[in-house]
């Protein structure tokens, strides 16, 4: 239980963290405005490894349906935990992502771009182009959930390893982030983007359900991928 | 003693190196001048883990008064040393604030934007709206305080721990920062704004009191809530 | 067997997110465009990080022909093993690039600059000028090779050993990056350049086999004199 | 021997990364060029890791006779090594500054601003005021020697170290660095300032010997204040 809780509880944070850091540069008069990839990058990476931090003492800190699938697809756990974690951390985007809202509440209506807002909750694609955009997330899933794999393989003091996963994370962003935004996570474009659809945020525009399945999709192929590649290697 | 020296010391070079960030990027003729965001974060995270290093060997180096209360609540202090901790912080915050005055001296008359003279010194909101400015303070300081409270669950070398909390303020600053410029610490805000007061700036204005609770409320708020759900989970 | 094929892997991750990064800040319409030299330098230096993880649990993760002479220079690794190495890194950052192409597949058509498609793949030099060129990749290649050499004069745990790594491209990069792109490996230059060639890559100009043999020549000779003086050191 | 060695050697590599990483941010078409102030910041705080790597397995890795002098008065180093250290170190200083000049040989005839030139080399004042510059380099090299100071106090592991001292590097460069950029080592500035008044480069100005005594008397006092206050504290 205390582990579900978990889930949800990082997911909370991780989102908070990472919808944080888009807002605060896509907003208007945020005093991040416009501040760039490299705040973006770095500030996903560091909520990843916040949210392990918050979360990893209580379980596995998944964080992440496409994670929790590989692992379950690994051999590291069992699979009647796989829903609960997956609505745990679905929840918790939905959760992070009205915090969001609601701490940078006076800057919606300054924001007159409808893509910047959807843009803060959920990810979209630079280019509309279906199969590149699902293999970009497919690719980059790949090397979220082999990584994570990988690191199992090396040693770390405890508190170390969330900040090797973070390394990970910028490593993705900077790199494998331009095409679709890097979701790698279902939980974390589906929860935002679910929140984006019920807030009342001052002029919003649709939340482009249309794309939605490619971050869900996209996500647990790469995660199957990697994790049969590992099982073979290991 | 020895403690309350420490939380002095520490609090002093923290706000020499975080205001320092602020001043090398808004004071006229820096050479870092508008060199974005990016320098304000990493500036203030690498002040907090330098200020760690400065003063963990002396005590628990908390340097801010709302970790003092999160901790005194969550059991890890004696209520006595709360008030001398906080008194001490703030006048390093004070002292640390006049040091960068005197390094920068010629930089102020340059400096013709008094909100920016002011922002060198104490936080503001983008824009003024006080419950979501208390808000951002609030989650602000509950994602530090808890994830303080967290690490204490993982294991680090004594040396690794400073550079895991830079971690937390690279976090809180680039996602929770953009709305109100992340208090966190209300020694962090009223130290600097009261140097700002008393200090002969050339071309410094008000020094906006009017919004000075905040940045000490919402940080103690968001504390107290943070030992609380940690108590609670632990 | 498992160390050649960790040659080939750590590789091709090693272009897929090195050349992946680059695709990410010169390609028209990405997320990332035009993000700047923080964004490359980052970016490199955490692909080698993430390379190495994803490799160093099956060998020795040299994932550079440099890095392999070098070592064989030094003793550490058997001459046999030089040339399948060589290859296998070589067809790893064949398919890296083929990655990179894939992922980005709408936005080569939208950028209209040949040079910066190639740049994408390949390196070149900011001002044509072989000897010049040729030092600036000596000199890299040296940092390089006498730094991954040092550092197993200091002791590491196994999972912070990729970090410091990092850290070492990172400087490399920042400082020493601005004349010819650092190559500072035959494999990241030469296996992304054939790529150039053979891909059907939209808009793409002539790749510059002219410049090819500056990473090549340069990068080993670096290797070499590095481990010679760290020979006469240790 | 080896120990004065390695502070030549360091010394040279420290300075071969941190004016290289001037020269890639200030020389025209460097690939770099106006990357700001976060490069220059991240620039050399990494090279500060990267030269303790290359020499800290030889001797104490000072590369600073700030360093050096803060050591013998804290009693940690002999007092009849600390000319042969400095000597080694500003020859370092020469000797890194003229691989810079060399491995950007095609760029110094492109950059028309003698200042830029000379500021790849030495450091200057943003505003020239000789008291406040004084005490910027006072602060500096005083948050630079007490943090080495402190650190010896915390437990690392051996790799980790000069990790730590990079962070402190990047603190200082961040926010005490806008203005007078952060010479805190008089080998820093005397080294490449002679080579810049010896060495045939295109378009150089005049290398502002006036200027000269402020990194090398700051730096020193600031150092001899640290240990002094560190000696009172332990």
């Amino acid at each position: 239980m205390l582990q579900i809780f978990s889930e949800f509880f990082g997911t909370a944070i991780l989102i908070l963290l990472g919808d944080g850091v888009c807002a605060a540069v896509n907003l208007k008069k945020s005093k991040a405005e416009a501040s760039g990839w490299i705040v973006i990058a770095m500030g996903w990476a560091t909520a990843v490894t916040i949210a392990v931090y918050f979360s990893g003492f209580m379980g596995p800190a998944h964080l992440n349906p496409a994670v929790t699938i590989g692992n379950a697809v690994a051999g590291n756990l069992e699979w009647n935990l796989v829903l609960p974690f997956i609505i745990a951390q679905v929840l918790g985007g939905i959760v992070g992502a009205g915090l969001v809202w609601a701490m940078y509440l006076p800057h919606w209506a300054e924001t007159k771009d409808q893509g910047a807002i959807l843009g803060t909750f959920a990810t979209g694609p630079a280019i509309r182009h279906y199969p590149a955009n699902l293999l970009s997330e497919i690719i980059g899933t790949f090397v979220l959930v082999f990584g994570l794999l990988a690191m199992t393989q090396h040693q770390f003091a405890d508190g170390v390893n969330p900040m090797a996963v973070g390394v990970l994370i910028l490593a993705i962003g900077l790199s494998l982030g331009g095409a679709t935004g890097y979701a790698i996570n279902p939980a974390r474009d589906l929860g935002p983007r679910i929140a984006h659809q019920l807030l009342p945020i001052a002029g919003k525009g649709p939340s482009d359900w249309a794309y939605s399945w490619v971050p869900v999709v996209g996500p647990v192929i790469g995660a199957v991928i990697a994790a049969g590649v590992f099982g073979l290697i290991v």
